[in-house]
């Protein structure tokens, strides 16, 4: 007997800078467009949904719709502003209903949404480098500092959901830097974001050369934060994506090689396990999707979408 | 129908100073006896276990034994070392093997093992503060700190188990003193763990007056731990227990309104919930189970294991 192919879904990706929006079934069969964020949110959705139902694949539209969407966002179905972005600064997006505007375009379907980190870990988990893990955890590192967490085979939501980024750290001995973050000052991303970066030395991240000492801080700061993880969420894998680890003369691998050894460093010895020690290269590890892994994260919360809506034939 | 009365189970919470050993079904029918931990493993397993197996309740046996052990534990069912106590500093017990201790007494029945602080998360889940909650963090501030973890209504597991105590965290201003944790330093226990504020005072935590610096710093750090835990574990309660919260004159309730003002003041209102906000005194509480939470959880770790073994009628 035949197996039906899977029915295409439609994903969107919402970033703070641009919008990836998708149809397909897995990383090997996105069609795909892109759009800027802007300070529109109803318009840059319009567009989105519009251009995801005028997909087909084959004779056959999308049948759910997954949303990976900055954060933070009111992910309790029990709220009545469940669905909507909640305490952000980004001009125009605060309070605004994310998953109602997705169904009044699509009201007969599925709907999704989960953060795009969160979507990312879900991404990597099922098509990535958390194939096969229980439990993971996905950073991006970039413009700004986020990260999703699969424990026990399920995304992390609890109160609200993770948010990282946030995390409090010590300094780096010497460094006075006040830190950038409008809400807590020089928590993780506010000492060490592309955004940080840029705000410390008067230039693009991107731009610092390979010996800039940007790059040992970051480093450094990210380590300290991934002993944190270790020590708080047991991951049995970390997934750094984002575009700071590739910016920079140091390029990917050597961010990551000074990212492992400060870990090392900064665990101690104190939490045995080979991942820790040998295994350190498979421990800490860019994702598999690359730049996909959100996108193709939020195809993957509308096939479960779609599996919980319709029972097992 | 009469339903039959839930077979009588065992418990082990193995403590760094003292075992605590018990028979029954609950909180409300425990029958116990106490041990001095010492620095012979093998001795104190076969007191507590020749205990265990004297019990009886009714005429019926234990059918199952629950241990909840100090750590850090190997809880990796395929390792060849599960069951250990891997990297304490403990004398004597660096490496032992608990679960096989505990199987040699008991050949023939379900033996369930976690950390002593996911035990207590389990107590408080089943019959305390975390019941009907699917994320929850345990804390014990006592001559340690140590943390345990409920996500998506399951306990972390992931590479080890979590080892929160070990945190690092930022340095309150002008605050020089150099930690006490032989593998961190300055890591959370390192700063204010009962044996932390013993090495900054000169006296035991217990002695210290109500005014003391000792109590708001403790506080401090703690609120940026708990902090931490928000941004990572996003748990909907965090219980706090151990001797530290009950210690010097500020009593339990006023630790606990220090610890609650200054974890909101760290998170900045990033995070948005009710229970962060008005009903922040129902999120960041004490065990109901009080200093039995971890005895009680290992019951429950018993009871779990007992109904994994016996298929539903």
């Amino acid at each position: 007997m035949a197996t039906a192919a899977p029915l295409p879904v439609g994903a969107i990706e919402a970033g703070g800078t641009k919008f990836v929006c998708a149809v397909g079934s897995g990383p090997d069969d996105l069609v795909r467009t892109e759009l800027p964020t802007g300070d529109d949110p109803q318009q840059v959705l319009s567009l989105a949904t519009g251009w995801l139902r005028a997909q087909r694949v084959g004779r056959r539209r999308v049948a759910a719709i997954g949303v990976g969407c900055f954060g933070p966002l009111d992910l309790n179905p029990r709220s009545p502003t469940y669905g909507h972005i909640t305490s952000t600064p980004k001009p125009g997006w605060s309070m605004f209903d994310v998953v109602g505007a997705v169904r009044r375009a699509f009201a007969d379907i599925p709907v999704a949404l989960d953060t795009d980190v969160n979507a990312a870990a879900m991404g990597e988990w099922r098509w990535g480098q958390g194939m096969g893990l229980s439990d993971l955890v996905y950073l991006t590192i970039g413009t700004g500092i986020g990260g999703g967490a699969i424990v026990g085979g399920r995304l992390v939501h609890g109160l609200v959901h993770p948010e990282m980024g946030h995390m409090l750290l010590p300094r780096l001995p010497g460094d006075t830097f006040k830190g950038i973050c409008p809400f807590h000052g020089d928590c993780w991303e506010g000492l060490c974001s592309g955004s940080a970066l840029e705000a410390r030395y008067g230039q693009p991240a991107s731009s610092l050369p390979k010996d800039h000492e940007a790059w040992s801080l970051e480093a450094h700061y990210s380590a300290l934060a991934l002993a944190n993880l270790v020590l708080t969420l047991s991951p049995q894998r970390v997934i750094i994506g984002g575009s700071v680890r590739k910016a920079g003369g140091l390029g990917s691998e050597g961010f990551f090689e000074l990212v492992r050894d400060r870990l090392k460093a900064a665990l101690g010895g104190y939490v045995v396990s080979p991942a820790l020690d040998s295994g350190i290269d498979s421990y800490i590890v860019p994702p598999r999707l690359g730049d996909d892994a959100g996108v193709c994260g939020a195809i993957a919360l509308a096939q479960d979408a779609l599996a919980a809506s319709c029972p097992a034939e």
